[in-house]
């Protein structure tokens, strides 16, 4: 694409998907990225802009004329527009909603109601509704009507709400139903009632599980009446999903999930070095630790050499538990009834683990130094962290729930502080008590 | 759910989806997993296995009367059958396969031709197919006549596949535009024929991104020749993006993507001790590279105690950017032409925060221990371990990809090993010859 002739190029982004064309950019470096911008074609820069990664997205967003960008805005749909109007330009924002009919206003501010991460702010608020007490005959009329007016049917309508008189949610009328019964039934026959109904201020990952769970294509959103408000198609839910895994992927490197790969350096470095000083501070704290037995490590050498494999193995056994309980409360698996015994499992790989590996590494430090007592002692050393370090593993995300802060971006720090700390500890203590 | 009584928890799974049922079984303790196993309704059993991690779902198998097992399988699909069988008693699958008619034995045996993990294995052969030179009014009546048949139209039915009269694929025909056109045009006139083919070898990730990519709800399978092999629908991606995202976050901490919270002990702690042997491995290496200088560490202990601080910073940074070039090839990003950009780009970065930390560590370590030599050589180890965290975390993922590995798994482990070593001997080398 880099190299390609600007006509080339435009005749390609031409035939790309807004998804792809902003995967383009992101992998393009900065000074390429603004002429392949003013290529991409109007009707999909909303689009792209959506899909850019925040930071990108603003700065693009700066270099576009603003009659441009309310261009590019009347094309998408509420949901969309609600999530990208924080990143535009208020004269922008403005000028959109004058030029909207009072059709869309309603619907514009109907969505910005809700916050971006729950129902509300997910759903499509055109849903297409029908009533159920009509036949199947005056729905067909219905939708060919509703195509020759607005051009289209609304993108990936697979299945009509059903309402009653009083727009109260009743069932869905999916297309293949529709479709497939005789045209002088009535909607509300051959309907599905059974429907999971979503509400407005159910989260996002909520959402993605219930589509999930129930192999949907769409879902309604009603209020607590039962008041049909919206429609979540299942394009969303993967963006979704997409945001939840980078978010964990990158979280836990202590990324922000919106990194951009070709981000101005400054910027990537003072977003980096906040994470760095977190790190540096942990570090300094597990160095303190090993300060406090100085005298004995000046006497023995051997317990410098040998401490970090103390503290690198309890890190990584209390990471597996850490990983595996972090992933079990994000899947709801993990409640009061049954955390006791997960517990008690945990604990039992890690005493079965930390016993195992504690006769390895004593055998081991035995050849190596040449000194019996040196090996048992490593070996004791190793079975408490890798004990401890399941122990940690299980309770820090759970606690860390509690206070409100995601295990899957601060659960690493914390246990990584910890079982370098009790490590380092466990080691050179008992070297003291037991070897000096 | 635990503690409801056996009429209750009959009543309960009646209401459940599948992969509710599977989440519920996985979070309950060994003991209590088959009485509940034993009550789920006999229709949902094939589902609630194939959603089941690998050994619970063998585990399960191994309790079920084989009668029962063919039951359960006569009314699943048969991609999922395909995914289920290989965890089957042979005499299970014989007896499947000879109770099949020739039709579905047929597309049995077209499913079998391909792996689990590409397009092939993923799709559903049932695709509905209609000719493109017939009337919307002849598809209408094509689709009653089918439901009455069969009693419903396959699931998530939202478009059918347009083909000519050798079968050949022509277009896709989503129902919103069967139901809202002139029922006398004609398929053809109406379908979109510029569609997103799929390959039957294709991989899973790549059909998760062509999703992803194309909003789409379902697409097309097609060989080489253009002939219509069958339909992949969006629940079967959603499933796929999933998985993805579970083995990368359990692989990380060397977990089995289908590792179960309440697997046997004995299991879980023999798999993950292979990680912890592994881990053990690199952590020797880097502690026979302390040994190296044990010379240097008993002339001066403050090493000991500050190295454990090199080591971790650049294992931190090595991370950050290790995580952004596995994110980023994962994501089709990375190519020959921008990697050098990339490298520089990271390298830039490591720079900046190298300089930064080491001033800031430099300064501590004077306060420290007073000795501006010391805080010098501390300064000068930070700075090259940050920045060689930063050159090994871009390369490495790249090597390693390479050589045909996951670097989403192996990564983590080979770039603490380098920056371990580096970090170690980097300080303690500087220190060596400039302090002693």
């Amino acid at each position: 694409l880099e190299k390609s002739s600007e006509s080339g190029a435009a005749c390609l982004l031409e035939s790309m998907s807004p998804a792809e064309i902003s995967r383009a950019i992101e992998s393009l470096p900065g000074d390429l990225r603004d002429p392949l911008w003013a290529q991409v074609p109007r009707l999909k820069k909303g689009e792209v802009l959506l899909e850019l990664k925040g930071d990108l997205r603003r700065s693009l967003i700066k270099q576009t004329d603003e009659q441009e960008l309310i261009a590019c805005l009347s094309v998408m749909q509420m949901d969309e527009i609600a999530d990208l109007d924080d990143d535009l330009p208020v004269s922008v924002v403005n000028a959109m909603v004058t030029a909207m009919d009072v059709h869309r206003r309603e619907r514009y501010e109907q969505v910005k109601l809700y916050p971006d991460d729950v129902a509300g702010g997910l759903m499509d608020v055109d849903a297409t509704a029908v009533r159920g007490d009509v036949t199947l005959n005056a729905v067909l009329r219905y939708l060919r009507r509703l195509r020759q007016r607005e051009g289209s049917l609304p993108e990936h309508l697979e299945s009509l709400m059903v309402i009653d008189r009083h727009n109260r949610f009743m069932g869905i009328l999916p297309l293949s139903l529709l479709v497939s019964y005789d045209l002088s039934t009535t909607v509300s026959e051959v309907m599905s009632p059974d429907v999971v109904g979503i509400k407005p201020m159910t989260p996002n990952v909520e959402v993605a599980r219930i589509f999930e769970d129930h192999d949907l294509m769409s879902a309604p959103v009603m209020d607590d009446e039962g008041y049909l408000v919206g429609r979540i198609t299942v394009d969303d839910v993967i963006n979704v999903m997409r945001d939840q895994a980078d978010r964990e992927i990158l979280g836990r490197a202590g990324l922000d999930q919106h990194e951009d790969m070709f981000a101005p350096v400054i910027n990537s470095s003072v977003r980096r070095a906040l994470w760095l000083g977190i790190n540096l501070l942990t570090a300094f704290l597990a160095a303190w630790v090993i300060g406090l037995f100085e005298g004995s490590i000046e006497k023995m050498v051997a317990l410098a050499v040998l401490m970090p494999v103390v503290a690198s193995m309890g890190g990584v056994a209390g990471s597996q538990t850490l990983t595996l309980v972090t992933r079990g409360m994000a899947l709801d698996q993990i409640s009061r009834r049954n955390v006791w015994k997960l517990a008690a499992h945990e604990l039992t790989i890690g005493s079965l683990n930390g016993l195992f590996w504690a006769g390895v590494v004593a055998a081991i430090a035995y050849y190596w130094f040449n000194d019996p007592m040196l090996g048992m002692v490593f070996g004791a050393a190793m079975l408490i962290v890798i004990f401890t370090g399941a122990l940690v593993g299980t309770f820090i995300p759970l606690i860390l729930k509690r206070m409100g802060i995601d295990p899957a971006l601060a659960g690493g720090v914390v246990l990584t502080t910890a079982t370098d700390a009790i490590g380092f500890f466990a080691f050179l203590g008992l070297a003291t008590v037991m070897l000096l």
